[in-house]
């Protein structure tokens, strides 16, 4: 076990991914769904000793919700403009061979963000040539973030509950009675985006059922619309007219990469596991 | 009983609110909580008849969502520009000496929109003189309205899931945890009133949570941001600089009013009872 040789583990709310990394190459990877709030209370370090066990006592770097007030121990928050020599500056050993990443926090014009395990992802990207050093890197998913990459650095990012509103109203709101369909980036979805950027989004949801009602829209594309509207309103609230990085599955790649071009923009996927795997082997290298 | 006593009744989804009209003046009024969802399948004829006993057979104008097809009978949909007149044009009749009013669809850039009930309140405020023939009319509530009028007439009108939303979020959203707090308009609903102005909701309603993280609201005031926030999106989409007259009960008034004036508005309280009685007595008098 040299100091090349370790495991980097994005482990988060309900979902972990283990990468074991030799001298920058992945040569072994396990994903489970023991996430933070499946490890019972006082339980992290007996899993994280079995972990080791698989891997030969291999020390581990872990990110994520793990180094949350709801994981392990609080690893807190480096400030905006972030980089993976300031994240290793502030990297927390809760037992001797095991580092966990802290987050990073924004605070600009009185508002505030958090993240926790995008930004070795986001970073991770830069180092690895998968984006450019300045460039508007998109994380979509249940709390979609935007970063603004500045010099390589990590300099400014906001997150939208995008995701989390669309299973909210789907499960819980009267049009979620409508919104059965399949969400595809086809016409329906399009329609949404268009009319999710002019910014009256309440109004905008409403619309959902009397739109069946009146006989202006198929119900069974109401899912998409209103995929549409709330991928929309956050693409046209963060995006601009220039080039998006996007580091997200196909699914959710395929959705934001049709609203930015509905919008006028464009967009490029990255792999988002590169992007983790590069982070993690650099801040590594930079841990003291 | 003559053609100038008559039972008008707002039955919407969970209340109905009832008053005896005698040559325009009300002389009694009940309230309960036997909305539309209250009555068992087939039981509104029989309802009804329990009704006209209690008021010696006196016939009854019906608004509301008794007209749809979840109430009674499904009364329809008049087009905008809407009057008391084609309103009166269009009452269903399911029974002898019972009215049912139709609702309105305003149907306008390939954008429906339906009300059932708020018709009579906003074209009665009008015809009382409540609210000048030139206005826009502001029902705030689960579903806020705002309405055009013009020449006395609905010309366009919007619904906002307002009410609903906050609602939602309160009860499902991670953020509910922390909307706990009372709602006033007070200094926390104004700060909410202009982040939501920004047209940036989905980013907005995440902040939530990290302000509390990062020590840069108190807990106890993320309801009444929220608040704010959905109130000043809701406002900011359709209120102008100039004057908004407020169909509210003095809770809902006071945070729509503090809103506006937030934004640089004005707005004038109608009693929206009055304006109900005022709208049902002329429309009792225009019918066929």
């Amino acid at each position: 076990m040299g100091q090349h040789s370790f495991i980097a583990i994005d482990w988060g709310t309900t979902n972990r991914r283990a990468y074991r990394i030799d001298h920058g190459v992945v040569v072994a990877t396990e994903r489970d769904s023991l996430g933070v709030t499946a490890v019972p209370p006082g339980g992290f370090a007996a899993e994280v000793a079995r972990l080791r066990d698989r891997h030969d006592g291999a020390p581990l770097l872990l990110a994520g919700m793990v180094g949350s007030n709801r994981g392990w121990v609080d690893a807190g928050y480096v400030p905006t403009t972030a980089t993976l020599e300031t994240i290793a500056a502030a990297v927390v050993e809760p037992m001797d061979g095991v580092r966990i990443v802290p987050g990073v926090r924004h605070v600009a014009d009185g508002r505030g963000d958090v993240m926790r395990g995008e930004e070795v992802q986001l970073l991770g990207a830069i180092a690895a040539g998968l984006a450019p050093a300045d460039a508007l890197l998109c994380q979509p998913g249940t709390h979609c973030k935007w970063a603004w990459m500045k010099d390589g650095a990590l300099s400014a990012f906001v997150t939208a509950m995008t995701g989390e509103m669309f299973a909210l109203l789907k499960a819980h709101a009267l049009i979620g009675q409508d919104m059965t369909g399949e969400v595809a980036p086809g016409d329906a979805f399009a329609q949404g985006v268009r009319e999710g950027a002019r910014g009256d989004l309440l109004a905008s949801l409403f619309g959902v059922r009397p739109a069946g009602l009146l006989g202006l829209r198929d119900r069974a594309e109401a899912a998409a619309f209103v995929s549409g509207l709330l991928i929309g309103a956050d693409c046209a609230a963060h995006a601009g007219a220039g080039m998006v990085h996007l580091l997200a599955d196909p699914a959710l790649g395929a959705l934001y990469g049709r609203a930015i071009a509905e919008l006028g923009g464009e967009t490029l996927l990255v792999d988002s596991h590169a992007a983790f795997i590069a982070g993690a082997t650099r801040l590594w290298e930079y841990l003291p």
